[in-house]
């Protein structure tokens, strides 16, 4: 069978499989979660086996010990993965929600319901505990799914895939509702994201590269898991003591992640007196800074900043700070580099934090607050199959009811129209 | 200049003025949207000079009398733009609406909140009143518009264009929000539905090639107003005049639009009480039959409905009728042909009437109404933009909260995160 056609006969498969899905009760989706954590925890030993396959081949390749670290399953981490199922199976059903419900002149009752899409297809790199995320998330709002995990943790996917799938199966849910993609030629991902007709959205977790080939070749909607160059702006009069746990936070806690802050704006009359610290801070914690002109006026013996830098997703403990005149400045600057993610201000100020509230266009804008919180979890929507930065559908973490569509009902007792 | 360049330059000033837009209050909005309206009354003459033109031109090409009706612009149908851009302007703002907030135990307060998409681009075909209502539509949610007609409008829709611009701008919107891309070439399209950089939704209204041409090309969000293959069900137990007066209302009203009904269904121990009759009255309103066996058996002499039918959109006075066993085969047929759009099932039965909302996938799923109230006004939401087919980001008629996106916004009081 060539690749397409496998991928074809897997979309079919799950297609077929998503209209009895999407009628199951709240109960029996939530039984097969906790059948998949169980089979999860029961399957440890052939896991971690699976995956000692990928660490080996990931240190051959020359992988750094961060990556390698990013593929490695553990005890803790299989447990993390089922403890992740059953945190989805205690969340709320997004599905048959009826959203509002209301009388027209006709005598029509006009009514908007949450049902699941229906098929959603993942690409992804990396960590393979996303596996068990996406698939318990996708099952929990009804809906089928197809996993192309990447290459680096193929075997580690492979394992855990069919684990969850004969666990479901078993559980009741019908057969086809999960498909896992084996292929790790980059032509199954071209193949898939043609296949409108059977996916209804298509999850693009990775580098910009990836995101980049799939937004060009998808006839699916897409949903971006795109670059987070996040910004933290410190505005005169801050609290400049707030400002200097807020910016740390935001930088240091997680560096590698998408809600870290990547460049540093401070507004001109409180450069002087924040900056100083604020960078021997970052410096102590081995944090390299980039600046631009003002800001090596202020402190001696760091680099320079680069437009490029403005761009710049370091991943990395690695900050560009920049001097502003104002908020405008402020607000230009995130809108020209930014990436409309995650953006904070630090401020006293009422009318201007509301500005800033207003006219960043990003996923989410932030008071005095750190960015790291942009998460499914932290803002309460459980779990998350994603962060998205485009505007389309859903901005932000993508919880259940970001998996699901609303659709009109209309109840009517005969009435024709005029 | 090319026309590449040009679609640039005009993609760019929209993206400009939208951060300006998006900031308007609504009532500097309305007043703009009122000038619009009094500038199209005051341009009369001028429109139906540019109109005569579309229309010689499309005499000339030998389009049909009901082609040519849906060019024509006369002094009513200029009232009627006019009258939709007021219409527009007396709707609820959905910008700055914060859906939920919530708190959460960090302590940072989480809200959604409605802001507009940014920049819409539309490609349309036919009717020049469509650049009026996606104006409106447009500039009351707040987003910037770049406007791609079909050529048998253009003199048309460049008249209407000109005048909304030049009202607009002297009410105080930003120069730039309004575009028109008069070039009928259409690497035009190509060139526009690759800036995904500027523009954040494409609106696509037309056939069914070129649909597939910007799905296909795309890089941008595509929201499809696409075919209406439209299902009534005749259900084992209906109230059979009732079912008559449905069936008749959904296919013959206004049979050229897209929630009209293209298939009928009916239960097979409800067909011979209910098809003679109602097959009599359709062919006495000229409406053409296209029967399965069953049906042939039923009612003499009319003719095979083929595979081909049960896919087909006719926009005309054309039936295709099939008899089937249950419930069950209703909505597969449904599923199988249908396109998602509208569909209805006529019945008495409280069980059924619930299967048929919860398992029909479409945009509007009717029981004892006729799909022909799929409408932006027939719903309550005011105007629509198109009727999406898909499943992301709106289903169903497009009123103006479907032009915005939901960004979050946090008040913090300096967290950060553990």
């Amino acid at each position: 069978m060539n690749i397409k056609t496998m991928v074809i006969e897997k979309a079919k498969n799950a297609k077929k499989a998503s209209r009895i899905l999407a009628g199951m009760s709240t109960s029996a989706k939530n039984k097969a979660l906790s059948a998949m954590a169980d089979g999860l925890i029961n399957a440890k030993d052939k896991l971690k086996k699976e995956n000692e396959k990928d660490i080996a081949y990931a240190k051959e390749a020359g992988l750094s010990s961060a990556l390698i670290d990013r593929l490695l399953l553990n005890d803790k981490r299989i447990d993390g993965m089922a403890g992740g199922l059953r945190e989805i199976a205690a969340l709320p059903d997004p599905v048959g929600e009826v959203t509002h419900i209301w009388q027209r002149p006709s005598g029509i009752r006009v009514g908007k319901i949450r049902v699941p899409l229906g098929v959603i297809g993942i690409i992804y790199e990396s960590r393979p505990n996303v596996t068990a995320d996406a698939v318990g998330l996708s099952i929990k709002s009804g809906n089928s799914i197809i996993l192309r995990g990447g290459s680096e943790a193929i075997n580690s996917n492979i394992a855990i895939a069919d684990i969850l799938i004969k666990s479901a199966i078993e559980a009741g849910l019908p057969e086809g509702c999960i498909q896992f993609i084996e292929i790790t030629d980059r032509q199954a991902i071209q193949d898939m994201i043609k296949l409108d007709q059977y996916i209804d959205l298509i999850v693009a977790r990775g580098g910009h590269e990836l995101i980049k080939a799939i937004t060009e070749g998808s006839t699916i909607p897409v949903a971006k898991h795109s670059a987070g160059v996040c910004h933290t702006y410190v505005d005169i009069g801050a609290d400049l003591k707030m400002a200097e746990d807020i910016c740390f936070n935001a930088k240091v806690q997680r560096p590698g992640v998408c809600n870290a802050m990547e460049t540093l704006l401070v507004h001109k009359d409180v450069a002087e007196a924040f900056l100083p610290d604020m960078i021997k801070r970052f410096l102590d914690a081995g944090v390299e800074i980039r600046g631009c002109q003002k800001t090596k006026k202020i402190v001696a013996n760091i680099a320079d900043a680069t437009e490029e830098d403005w761009f710049t997703e370091y991943l990395d403990l690695i900050l560009s700070v920049k001097v502003v005149n104002d908020i405008d400045e402020a607000i230009d600057h995130i809108e020209t580099y930014g990436s409309h993610h995650s953006d904070a201000i630090v401020t006293k100020d009422y009318e201007r934090a509301n500005r800033f509230l207003n006219e960043v266009d990003s996923a989410a804008v932030y008071v005095n607050a750190s960015t790291r919180f942009t998460d499914g979890n932290e803002f309460g929507l459980g779990a998350e199959l994603g962060i998205s930065t485009q505007k389309l559908h859903s901005r932000g973490p993508m919880g259940l009811e970001d998996l699901t569509s609303q659709k009109y009902i209309i109840y009517g007792n005969g009435q024709i129209r005029h």
